[in-house]
């Protein structure tokens, strides 16, 4: 059990060494939000990634913590100005997939939406992506009709189906291949579904993914 | 010469390895434009670096492309929470140097700006950051006074003194490394001075660094 354990921990570190982590925005639908005419996107610094078992999250001094739960792709191969009607190509370029949490500093973002400034700082702290181990490309034989949740301190904040999202992996992994090649152990964040909300240090977040109702080991985030 | 040249070339090749490439937005006075407060920062990615001798810079389709000169620091090792007031821990950060052009989409940063959105399509482009070989440290006795330049097609169009800059880089890797851990490779472009502009595909950019008005040989980029 020990070993097995360790093997997976190995393997969830080289998440460290990506190129780099494209996240969707904005990608289920939403009371209150408009639906974005295109997918947009915005990058995590690879040194926010907190890998199992690495946790606390560090919630910054006067930062406003929310927690996003996504579906990450981890990216298999080269890929170019992939077509979105490639549907194929967008599949076989993933190479496994993980759970992840998109740590957001909200007041720090929202003010920068207001000026007009970057999200990077908002996006980038050290420990604000919390990950998963791998999971096998092979436990979700749809990713577009799996459940993926998040609780705080044991109760339910989200979880849905990414049937909702607005806009499918091929689109995604075509824009971003547009204007970013796509490399192997790129990490995509494909967006979180509606209930994100405040974290405070303390709380005790768990996330993961669940195909036909069965929650996928491998998934599973618990983190302070 | 041509083995000097290929042991160039492989120093710069590592550059595409970076965890990150952070950049300061913003950081020279100029007219029209408020001072900010605070140095913000955002990221590139490293997938959009241009090594020495690999253009050309290819300009999307409907963009309008901007040029940005800019100093630029490669990291030697890891810093957090770097105070300000810590001069010789910033500067012992610093690995070595290199010019670099921060090529911008600025119609699709105007348009980001304008909605609150990332900036990381505008930045992040593939080849939207050339960078020269690496210059030694020894060959920069003071980093904020070396002068940094550009021309198109022979015409020069940035040329200033780092003297200029609103933050100095203790400032800068003070706020970075408050937010991101810096590690070994991990590069820093310093802002660009005034005078940036837009290239067309053909036009030929030449750019580098003065120290005591002596050029510096590592430092020169030539891209079309
Ligand atoms: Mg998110
Ligand atoms: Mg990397
Ligand atoms: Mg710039």
């Amino acid at each position: 059990m020990n070993v097995f354990r360790r093997t997976m921990a190995t393997s969830a570190s080289s998440f460290k060494q990506a190129g780099k982590v494209v996240c969707i925005g904005r990608n289920y639908a939403e009371l209150n939000s408009a639906r974005p005419k295109q997918p947009f996107f915005f990058l995590k610094p690879t040194s926010s990634i907190l890998l199992p078992g690495a946790g606390p999250v560090i919630r910054p001094k006067g930062v406003d913590l929310h927690y996003e739960a996504e579906l990450a792709l981890i990216i298999g191969k080269t890929v170019r100005d992939l077509q979105e009607s490639d549907v194929q190509g967008a599949l076989d370029a993933i190479d496994s997939y993980a759970m992840s949490i998109d740590m957001t500093a909200r007041n720090i973002q929202n003010e920068a939406k207001k000026k007009g400034l970057p999200w990077s700082i908002s996006k980038g702290f050290d420990t604000f992506l919390p990950i998963s181990n791998p999971i096998p490309k092979s436990a979700i034989p749809n990713p577009h009709s799996i459940e993926v949740y998040l609780s705080v301190n044991g109760k339910v904040q989200q979880q849905d189906s990414t049937e909702l999202m607005l806009f499918q992996i091929p689109r995604m992994l075509s824009d971003i291949s547009k204007v970013m090649v796509l490399e192997k152990g790129d990490i995509i964040l494909t967006g979180t579904p509606k209930g994100v909300g405040p974290v405070v240090p303390g709380d005790v977040m768990r996330a993961g993914i669940r195909v036909d109702g069965k929650e996928i080991e491998e998934s599973k985030i618990e983190v302070a």
